[in-house]
């Protein structure tokens, strides 16, 4: 029986204002990896171009358990059900290393799990107590976490409550507006078609404005220049750090931000970027390349290329290997284009009703960046460097022009200090 | 000389908090033709729609001054060319009909101006008496107003500090969120390059979220099916008033909301109207068809033909002719493609660079819609005549399936009370 | 049998974002008394001062309902009685006179009701037959109105939702941020204790924090001084226009702002005051007196009294009775003293436990202010003028001494321009 | 020679939107002391009643000198003597310790500082060397933060930014709105009469916003009994942190709140409390104490004597002294009450003008709580030794009666889970 029970707990939030957490979700709030999330930043390093992006996991876990009750009320799911995806509501980001997604690539190499891959940590936890307590399945818990079923659309799909709270959350913390989304009417909308998580009648520009939204949040935020400058470091340090015997890539995992930080900074191997982080003395970028000046090996390089390429840049440049950073994005994806919505009663794709998307899948391309990022003062020396050893077509002399045609939109915010 | 002069008022708004008002505008700001805009509607009907968009054309105006105030300040124009831009973007409105754009079509047919044709109410009006006090030049002011030269751009233009005023205004008043752009962002981004004004290095994006706020807000607020159709009636009625001899196109152009709405009510010919308005009882919905199923001879009709046609569906239907309104919008504008940004040190056209832009300009044609609105219950027997009579390629039969194929994103709040 | 049926509507609204609208409510929105409510501004004048603040009775009224139901959500009462106060909630305005409370009293004068005795109103009239489909009493809906019963409270009372959505409405439109109460907060506290309604336990700063936004809002924006004189003059206006055989008071009551706007505009009587209205030509301060120095009979003087004083100013001043104004508010009142609050298990009245309470209470005696208003040029010999009629205890040479002991915190925005 | 010079950066804030930051501010954005500023929680453990408080001294910093030099605009303040107040409001807070003021007593106590005695941090510190390039004089610098001087005021001061800066962030990151003052309003309207800051004209109501704000956000967010018990247990752990031999004061005061919380974890003597920090298992109230119910000899205690009553009460309940807590604040503050505004051309003390202001310092006093906390399961036996020890005159059997006698208002969110 999962019906909820125990006190109710009110909860002030700068961007819901009072979520009452009851049932399942009251006494998971009391646990050690719901409780760690206070202290994993939600945007990482951003916090390093945005100083007011200081948000936590915490709370944005409680703004998707908020909204995922919205619309279960909405959507007339209740009981066992709406419990279960509560309780994934509220955990599904117990999975996240320190600093949210900036170790997430590295860490995965070494253990084989991303940020979702929470059965472990569901089941054989305290977590896990709490939920079978309740009569919830951990497993099941997971799987909603993982996007799996009807429901697990809600926590992780499409349409999810998750993106619907980041976007208002970053935007409130960050100041940067583009991600205010109309989150109420989204809730209200959600419905159920054919098995499928859709938005209701009349809300193709709805679903653009997610959209939009996201789109103009990404270059803007998440994958602003000094973001990605400073999380390529942060890998990498915490890469040295693996490499002693007395840390494992588990731990790391389940380290919060204060333990990674402080490991770094005691660590022989880490040390010196932990120095540089604590200042902000962050490398620059010595060389830039849109998608289509990007070779096509090396955007599908492995990990293991890619350090080559670094020692072979920094060889080249007369600079320590730890010096130069080489930063390929993953290929740009495309997963908006499959969020549905209802038009004259059928289930449309909105790829098929919106041309905005199509501009946007475009856009992401565009917006791809390989970089080359080193020390302040050897920019130069590593940008000729990286233009002959990753086969750039251009010479020397060129390399300030493709500087130039770099996407300026990526250039902003204390760039004076950063770049 | 124009330097500023005279005591400063400051003056309390909700979207910009504190405005400074001084020079020119202060004195501007007392006389009748500016302070008649306080009784002029922003948004004309779109407040049956959103009830809480009350704002007016006053508010406004100063919204848009002190944008412009505040470029001029970080473009570091200053002087008497910086006092004529500021009594431009202060007066730039005072060309505005009673519910602002509602009726300006109609009144543009009688007497041949639009809204931003000043000239003869800026240089004949003790506003001119003002601005030559100041010693400027009311027809270079109007000239401003229209757009003209460089810094035309700034008050009447692709990227021009009405537009940043009125989206995060409409946004505010309305409540739906999509007009929250980055203003400040904008006006700091602002720059001349060749004699344009453009957006400097690093903005794209910024651009972009002009053109995606404005994109979302079309169909969700400016031309929400129900501001629509009331738009509609209310130009027919006032089309009626018009053929009283007692009362011009000109006097109806200089009215406030309060003065027309007087006169609906008195005038015979249209207090039938009056009294619709004033309970919301508006016309429903007979038919709608999307662009490329509307035949190009009526997306072309002129006024008088689209007139014979309403009377002719009237006839079928056995309705006065009063009761249907047939509304064709004009031809998908494709303005904004013009805007321009610096990339690499070289002035672009936004188009050329936002994959976005063209899906913009694809979805404004994809939302646009031919509609036949009448009486709550005469809109089968409507949609039938006006299938027969405008030549939709459709049989009686059919009409319902047009209109499932309409764009249903366009039909929302207040639904059940309005169509 | 009073359940919510019939269609949902869904509003949005720029204070509480959506509000959906259904049961009796969705069908008292569609009569005449309540579409008034968006041609009556919320705050009269006062939009002269905050050129923002145009919302409307409408939209607040809408707020007031929303904030009722959720109200009786959290108090757990439904059925008949929770639709009877819903009911109330959205026509508990439908009473005000145009331009809110700004000509009440002198309506009350003339017909002996106040907005708030809305009996008449709901009975005999399409709200009346509404509310009987549903199955709700008229008159016992008039009597919630004014505020009767355990209910009564809700809707009109120390901590009535009205108050509640006034202050945040207010905020929102004028931009003034004092009255950005938590009211999620007090509402979900509400709780009945002995057949009051009080706050629950732990809320002393949360009643505090109501009564301190409305004691920062009435000098900042509710009787701020230009909006005093403003008002003065509107009602004097109207005064002259009913001394006019063909208009009556109770034809005044049930205008809207458009028709009395209209009316005065073309009344010989008060052409003059519609023309300075519109250019915002408003009388100047010529005397203000504190509470202590007002003689008392002076301000218990009943309205012919004033009115003679008024004449017998202007003659000595040499100027027609129309150009002065003596403006007398009623005694400072102390209501708010009687709010209740849960203190260990205890009803307790908030002036028992809060000594801001009492500061308040003082406070409100401080603002208060006598003032007598003229036309521009004559403010100096109206002002030694007033010493003399009205007995200050001052000579005219003391007149601008009285004018220095002005509580200054009352002059404010735009002070150049009106006084 | 301080002119401004150097390349401008821009940095987006969540509260003031963008932030321009040059001359020596540039500079000094990149000096360790104030990079480590990103790194001190601005309200400590408050983040434990109000999960999304986790923003920073850093960007509160930001806001302090953006509000400053607008200010120093306002009042036309420039050169030199501008710059010397823009280092300080950047500077102001470098001397805080980690979780800000949680700390602040206990370090008092063993180096004699307080957080805004920063002259050694100034002087010899990198922070002291890039003054020094820009022909400032650090201990000029060091004595405005501390207040001294006509521009001291402004930076610590009755009225100063410190203060507006804080109550606006506070409210945008706990969610609590109470502090949301028109910071806009206050900084335009300060002026210098007698070489005092002060308020100008008409701001009588401005100056008591920002009292009542604080008024309202001390027992709400600052001195909430969740915040004030895990203040008192971070505290006690960093007092037994202080007794190794390896640490030292002086050491704990450079350090960040990493820093801290990993040296805790680390730490026989603390790790027990970090655990339980970090599981938010906080100690639970055993008894409370009005002002007037507590002892003076209590209230007046010093450390010294707290820690052997501690003893003495864990003693009695038969637990480790590490178990007890016994919080005494200090005694209520009356500084307010020396603020000053224009009135009449005069400059008074706003607590001669505002009555609200002496029900402020009763209500201080009102909220005043002695404290004694312990663990979940010990409550009632620690509740009875302290009333003992403490000579509060009551028994045993009255604990219960004095804890319903607290004042109810200080207990709220979250209520269920923690006290």
């Amino acid at each position: 029986m999962a019906a909820k029970t125990g006190p109710m707990t009110t909860i002030k939030d700068s961007v819901h204002d009072h979520i009452s957490v009851d049932g399942v979700a009251a006494d998971l709030l009391d646990t050690g990896p719901v409780q760690r999330l206070r202290r994993i930043a939600q945007l990482g390093t951003v916090t390093l171009v945005y100083p007011s992006a200081n948000h936590t996991r915490f709370e944005h876990s409680l703004g998707v358990y908020h909204l995922a009750d919205r619309a279960l009320d909405s959507l007339g799911v209740a009981g066992t059900e709406a419990e279960r995806v509560r309780a994934a509501a509220l955990c599904h980001d117990i999975g996240h290393a320190p600093f949210s997604h900036n170790v997430e690539e590295l860490l995965h190499r070494h253990t084989g799990l991303y940020h979702d891959d929470v059965t472990g940590l569901l089941v054989d936890s305290e977590v896990g107590d709490v939920l079978r307590e309740h009569d919830l399945d951990p497993e099941r818990v997971a799987g909603l976490v993982a996007g799996d079923g009807q429901y697990g659309q809600l926590v992780s799909g499409e349409l999810d409550v998750d993106r619907m709270d980041y976007l208002v959350r970053d935007a409130h913390h960050t100041g940067v507006p583009y991600g205010t989304i109309d989150h109420e009417r989204l809730i209200r909308e959600l419905t159920f078609a054919d098995g499928s998580l859709v938005l209701g009648e009349g809300n193709v520009q709805t679903a653009e404005s997610l959209l939009m939204a996201r789109a103009l949040m990404t270059p803007t935020v998440y994958a602003h220049p000094v973001a990605r400058i400073s999380k390529a470091m942060l890998r990498r340090a915490t890469e040295r750090l693996l490499e002693s015997p007395d840390i494992s890539a588990e731990q790391v995992r389940r380290m919060d931000d204060y333990d990674l930080i402080c490991a770094l900074r005691t660590a022989p191997e880490a040390e010196a970027f932990a120095r540089r982080y604590d200042r902000r003395e962050l490398f620059k970028r010595a060389v830039w390349a849109e998608y289509d000046d990007t070779p096509a090996h090396l955007r599908e390089a492995d990990h293991e290329t890619v350090r080559e390429l670094e020692a072979e840049i920094a060889d080249r440049a007369e600079l320590s290997p730890e010096a130069v950073v080489v930063d390929v994005p993953p290929e740009p994806s495309m997963t908006e284009s499959t969020a549905e919505v209802l038009v004259g009663g059928e289930v449309r794709r909105l790829a098929d009703r919106s041309p905005l998307v199509t501009g946007l899948r475009t856009a992401r391309k565009q917006q791809w960046r390989m970089g080359v990022y080193t020390i302040a003062d050897a920019t130069d020396r590593v940008g000729r460097a990286a233009a002959d050893v990753l086969g750039l077509d251009i010479d020397g002399a060129l390399v300030s022009s493709v500087r130039r045609r770099v996407n300026a939109s990526l250039e902003r915010f204390e760039a004076g200090a950063d770049e």
